[in-house]
């Protein structure tokens, strides 16, 4: 082990700053020789994890890298990302995980607004780098990720190309104790309006939030976490508020993990098959991706565990999964949150179901995690009952929310508007604290005076077996305000109508779930659901595409 | 539930302190029906203990009971104590976890060390405060609790009896927030020299020392504390180090607690029995008691697992419970460090083994929980390799070490000296990060030149069929420096001469784990082995014995 030098005294020695670097003690002290994974290219140990941690700090150190710098890393899920996440922030420095999916100019305001000083880059984003690389600002240098033999050949300001650095740096750095509120991550989020907003959060929000991950995911009968035989493998890209935090905590515990690199879904699933993958992550676009995949009908995957979050998982996706033995849990957060808030909690007794019948109980939001205050709130922040009826705007206070926007203070205001952190989403809280969110504030639909929850109305339509996905938008109509209009997209070979659709709601109106005018009158069979950079439904473009 | 106000903004809103009371907020979410038992006496719900914790806290305030105060408790370990445990530190005053094993006059001097302002008291300890009550330099009042249907009539100058407080105070407290480094709790050590020395833990120590403690244990293959049908019941006392502070973990997660009252080994079986326990922990005194009575035989304890402390598990003693398969771990830790440190970490391989077969892995120290960093080192402070046979003292740095001892800075000075804190440990760690404990730094026997464990010594005295419990200590010698003197303690109706233990002693000659020089020429047959107030073994008082 390297570090182990005794530090010098320190005049208050028992202070113990929440620092990342104390997340890493662990790992490879219960499994040393436990596996990192980078898909079916190359794999080390933990022990390496810490060597190669130790001389990326070097290495970023000697090229100038000091304390409040901002590096910026734009690559796929690899091990080499796993390393960012420690090192970079251990240093000082602070890491901007770049949303790769953004397009070339959002991706330029980015990385100016960050101040973005050095950028780790892979092969397949130097071109686009190349092609703005004049108007980054803030850029001293640029370190070459690769996949092969040797690097691109590039006209960016190359410091090197990254293993050939780690290989010449030293393998010991002795990384610093400071302030735990110190900024050790940015990223920005992808609104559908404006320019992206940026987050961050200090060293000590995600210590905290990788502690409450494993209370929230140990506290349930079912999900096996933190086993020996876990194997761990992210479908959440890396940039998307830290993979959700996850790795911070598969590290903490030193438990095998399997890096994907691009997410291609027949090597998702054959590495899901090769390393028996027991837990993952990802959002409802994914896991539809690899659930059409022709591989993995022939996959045993009744021991892989799925946290669903970014978009709501509907009824229909989950007894899909549950058809082939996958476990799906929701996760509820958002950018600004870390972004864990909620997840399922299943009761002994809805575990006693057949796997298809938990679906209704797995696509609940779920219970708030450890140490999470949670309510819902009228316009004017009065709290609301938990009566499972009642809905209000979601707020939440929890020890790893962001401040705000960087250098947009204007716009955290709202966001932190009475104390409590506003997510935008309507909510209902059951009497036994189950949280059931509704919908995005501003996707609900106003019809006949009364609130029409797109989310709802998605589930419904879901669950026609002739479809696969299928989005719901408000669209102005002048006698009732707003009527739904459905995009749905069906199972190739599959086929069903507008009356077929209007029929199979009905049984929900029987049922009592919705009135009979939630049926909507227009419906668009679709090609694709346009989605944003991160997989989500893009509501706002929708609405746009049918307004124009 | 109550509390649901929104809190009034504050100027930095996102700022979220850990305080005791955000440990309160996720078990009554998770199980609100969930049982909190007090022995064969009483039970209640979550629901309950939250509505109980508020009506405490307004109860205390009216008793004039302010930030800061100091409240001390002397009861047995009751759902009352677990109220304690939360309400005190949460209206921002001290609680005092009074050690009742104390000698009168020790009692007195940590009250008034500690300036005790109001003092909880169980009838049982009525008698001795009523003796000692106009030495009380600082206490205010008593509140008095009680078992039977009134409370003993007293001299104290008492506020009222505790449930009737209860009943008849507001059932709804703001809690405010504050600095997470103010003071939560103190306690006093029961060091074998000298006055006890009080340590004290911040709220923040305490949060951070239970998500940890959900990390260790979470880390685990085998010990399902954390499950739907966990049943947990403390078998440390309340009063030393908040029972390993696991009632809070307990708490958060919403699982079952029975609370036994007073540690009568049969009553505690039958509580195991009735509730079918699933996790406890206790000093190995209280095992062997445990494991002495008849009930034990007719129970099914293979689903119970105990964490073993305070002082070091023998291998027979692990044996013994292997054979009625209880699943015993070792934890390590002192009232120093709150107290977490380490504990036993099986390879699935362990778990392999017959469960008597996996007594020398169980009764290892294990490895350091997650955020500790632990080291040794020679006594001027360096490093020593973690090879498995170089011994040094045991050095850590937590973030949940106290600062020192209260009121008593030079005490600390040695404690935290070079900026880690020094156990008095001996210990050695393995390549693969296990620790293990050799002896206490005092307690090591140096004969003939070389350093003897005496607790290796204890361990392999304790494997011989006919022996109870051992103790052996170092006497003075001219020619050797120090001899090694072994107490035992035989199981009733065993017989064991001298010659037989050494005869038995010989094995691990020829196994080389001792040199022959290590077998005790002085083995005393004792009743009873000299405990202190916490059931560890007095080796202070055993060596002046055999010195006077």
């Amino acid at each position: 082990m390297a570090n182990t030098k005794i530090i010098p005294s320190a005049q208050n020695a028992y202070e113990y700053p929440l620092l990342i670097k104390n997340l890493l003690v662990s790992g490879p002290r219960y499994n040393p020789d436990q596996e990192i994974v980078y898909a079916n290219r190359s794999k080390y140990t933990y022990t390496d994890l810490v060597d190669r941690i130790h001389r990326l700090a070097n290495a970023l150190t000697d090229a100038g890298v000091g304390p409040g710098d901002v590096v910026a890393v734009m690559d796929w899920d690899t091990p080499r990302y796993l390393e960012c996440f420690f090192a970079i922030p251990m240093i000082g420095a602070v890491l901007h995980t770049v949303n790769v999916r953004l397009s070339p100019e959002q991706i330029v305001y980015t990385m100016n607004h960050a101040e973005d000083h050095t950028v780790l880059v892979h092969d397949d984003f130097v071109p686009l780098l190349e092609q703005v690389s004049d108007q980054l600002t803030t850029v001293k240098g640029y370190v070459q990720l690769t996949d092969e033999s040797e690097a691109r050949s590039t006209s960016l300001n190359t410091i090197g190309e990254y293993e050939a650095l780690l290989a010449k740096a030293d393998n010991h750095f002795d990384f610093p104790d400071f302030d735990e509120n110190s900024v050790a991550t940015t990223f920005y989020t992808t609104g559908t309006t404006g320019n992206p907003k940026g987050v961050f959060f200090s060293h000590r929000q995600l210590v905290l939030h990788t502690m409450a991950q494993l209370g929230s995911l140990a506290a349930s009968d079912e999900m096996p976490f933190m086993r020996s035989n876990t194997v761990y493998m992210p479908v959440t890209p890396m940039f998307h508020v830290h993979a959700w935090g996850v790795p911070y905590a598969a590290t903490m515990l030193g438990i095998k993990q399997v890096y994907p690199g691009r997410y291609e879904p027949e090597l998702l699933v054959d590495l899901i098959k090769e390393h028996k993958v027991t837990f993952s992550h990802c959002v409802p676009t994914i896991m539809q991706m690899m659930l059409a995949t022709e591989s993995i009908k022939t996959a045993d995957l009744s021991n892989w565990h799925v946290l669903i979050g970014g978009s709501a998982m509907t009824e229909g996706l989950c007894r899909t999964g549950a058809k082939l033995g996958i476990r799906m849990y929701t996760g509820y957060g958002m950018s600004e949150t870390c972004p864990l808030l909620a997840s399922t909690r299943l009761k002994p007794e809805d575990l006693e179901l057949p796997l298809e019948e938990q679906a209704p109980r797995r696509i609940r939001t779920g219970v708030a995690v450890p140490m999470v205050h949670i309510e819902i709130v009228d316009p004017e922040g009065n709290p609301l009952p938990h009566d499972g009826e009642t809905k209000g705007e979601l707020v939440c206070r929890a020890p790893w929310l962001t401040q705000g926007y960087f250098k947009e203070p204007e716009k955290g205001e709202a966001l932190w508007e009475g104390g409590w952190l506003h997510t935008g989403d309507v909510a209902s809280i059951d009497p036994d604290s189950t949280i059931q969110i509704r919908d995005r504030i501003k996707d609900v639909i106003k019809t006949g005076g009364e609130w029409l929850s797109s989310l709802d109305l998605e589930n419904m339509i879901s669950q026609h077996p002739a479809v696969n996905a299928t989005a719901v938008v408000g669209v102005p109509d002048e006698k009732w305000g707003e009527r739904p209009h459905a995009l749905v997209q069906l199972i190739p070979g599959q086929e069903a109508s507008l009356e077929d659709l209007q029929n199979h709601l009905k049984q929900f109106v029987d049922s009592g779930e919705i009135n009979k005018w939630a049926i909507p009158e227009q419906i668009d069979f679709v090609d694709d659901i346009p989605k944003t950079s991160v997989g989500k439904i893009n509501k706002k473009l929708i609405r746009d595409q049918l307004e124009s």
